[in-house]
């Protein structure tokens, strides 16, 4: 029997676990030419979903009522009649929350377990990592010596840019929501300082602190009040890298933040909302410098892994908590 | 007796003619080896001179207390001991808001009163052109058949922004504060279509049934809720274009908008800040472009002309009231 997930509600604000259906069938396995039968192995879950899941206007169509929710995902090739997959292979791309599933190849990419754990093609060598270094070097254009802000810094994004801040030669200051993920960003993603959100009252005097030369690159993965408070430190020529905005994705009115255009005008300030897939041309480069800093040692990743297909939903809705340390990731 | 008007008090919120001081005093006319003698022909008031009023950082120092206010000035030389300019030249630049003044020359310009008004090298030949050609073309990068919509459209920078796009082979939606300026957008400066924010209940709306295809540019002179109502309406990989904020320069308490971020996420846009001074390097361009579509008639302005040096205080605060018409300079 296959296992598939459906989207039943769009959500209503925060998702919960009524918006998600599970059912059981016999899927018809007999492949055609081309065709690949998978076995999932993991999936990721990713704040931007829930946008897909709303029927809002975006840069990828809405999931539909009642079909199998997407994502990235890490699986196994049970059977092919692809000649560029062979039975054992293992692939990373865009699939169906379902234990297995016949996919026409299109899209997927071959991965190699002996170099790196497959559930990192989901996060360092996958999107997360592919984001964290587009956004930062196309958007952020650093110079070493220059001080760069990240919000979500624990998160999986946030984490890799603050390594990659370190590795280009910036200053890098993380904000997060727990001391116990201040710590991790000190200690081990070798951040220069790191700001609780939740414990600090005064996050622009805290960040005027901890950037005694002002900000020039945001990395900016909340929206909201923090960003609010990144805004006012901003220097001249500033540029801010609008990733995502997780505060404000379950607000069901459109939030209120302060007034950007004043902080832009003053500075002659960018701000650039951006998504991976905009600069493909960028990721063999991407590739190949995040797979020789992870071989050096010079990028460590977080992954927090949630075993069991049924606790998907869970854990997507966790990330809305900020319960995951790093890349989320089910595993099968 | 020399005329010059000080700053007397910063202003709190819209500024008022207290915060001006007038005095009348024998200047020393006796000139140095490079000095210059000028009489003051027209005076430029403009709103990002609010900024300089109060003691925030900015992109250029603030005006000091109690010492003479400066803005863009076009005036005859008197009397000249300096090689680059002859006694009857006409010169424009950063001069103090007085009747006669001793400058060095440093910064001033020849202007030629035979080829243009004098009054149009403090507008469409000056900072008001250069902002708008620079600001379209650089940040905004457009390609014929986009939708541009521009706020503040009635205004010196606005006005002279939709007719380059018209020029530029782009749709046009101008937003302005009466029904007279709107006729002037749409019959003077051939601007597809015109929206009036203050009788317009919905302006989202209004906004979407001008633009059916989205909104490709904005040209942000205004910030505030207009902005808030462009933003909803922009399309993948747009561009905004942020020259002013003006709705909000005079607020005491940060104001609070519709949160950016969300929209730039999901369309890839760009919101970027600038003053023309960001963009010298084009200047020449822009000035062979600008008096080319001038005397080729394809570009028009308007100027509100206010009479007499002690009317400055009261014409620079007339803007954030919406009273002129285009560029507002005053006449000595």
């Amino acid at each position: 029997m296959t296992k598939t997930i459906l989207l039943k509600n769009r959500p209503e604000g925060k998702p919960s676990i009524s918006d998600f259906e599970f059912i059981s069938e016999e899927i018809d396995t007999a492949l055609a030419k081309g065709e690949l039968l998978l076995e999932t192995k993991y999936v990721s879950v990713d704040p931007y979903l829930r946008g897909r899941m709303s029927d809002a206007k975006s840069y990828v169509p809405p999931f539909q009522l009642n079909k199998p929710i997407q994502s990235g995902v890490v699986a196994k090739v049970l059977e092919s009649k692809n000649e560029k997959f062979a039975s054992g292979d293992y692939v990373s791309g865009m699939l169906n929350w379902q234990t297995q599933q016949v996919s026409h190849g299109e899209g997927l990419t071959k991965v190699d377990p002996s170099k790196a754990p497959l559930s990192a093609y989901l996060g360092i060598l996958g999107m997360t990592g592919l984001t964290a270094y587009t956004g930062l070097t196309q958007i952020g254009k650093p110079k070493a010596g220059e001080t760069l802000v990240v919000s979500g810094a624990a998160g999986a994004v946030g984490s890799v840019v603050g390594q990659i801040g370190k590795i280009l030669g910036l200053k890098v200051i993380g904000i997060a929501g727990t001391d116990e993920k201040i710590e991790l960003l000190k200690n081990k993603f070798g951040f220069d300082a790191g700001i609780n959100y939740k414990t600090t009252k005064d996050m622009k005097a805290a960040i005027a602190e901890a950037a005694p030369n002002g900000v020039d690159i945001y990395f900016d993965n909340v929206g909201g009040p923090i960003s609010d408070a990144v805004l006012v430190n901003i220097n001249r020529l500033a540029r801010i890298i609008v990733c995502g905005a997780i505060s404000v994705y379950n607000n069901t009115e459109a939030p209120k933040s302060l007034s950007v255009q004043p902080f832009l005008v003053k500075n002659s300030a960018l701000m650039q909302g951006f998504i991976v897939s905009n600069y493909t041309d960028k990721f063999p480069e991407a590739m190949k410098n995040l797979s020789t800093w992870l071989a050096e040692d010079k990028l460590k990743y977080s992954e927090t892994i949630v075993k069991g297909f049924d606790n998907i939903p869970n854990a997507f809705i966790d990330l809305f908590e900020g319960k995951n340390k790093g890349k989320m990731v089910v595993e099968l």
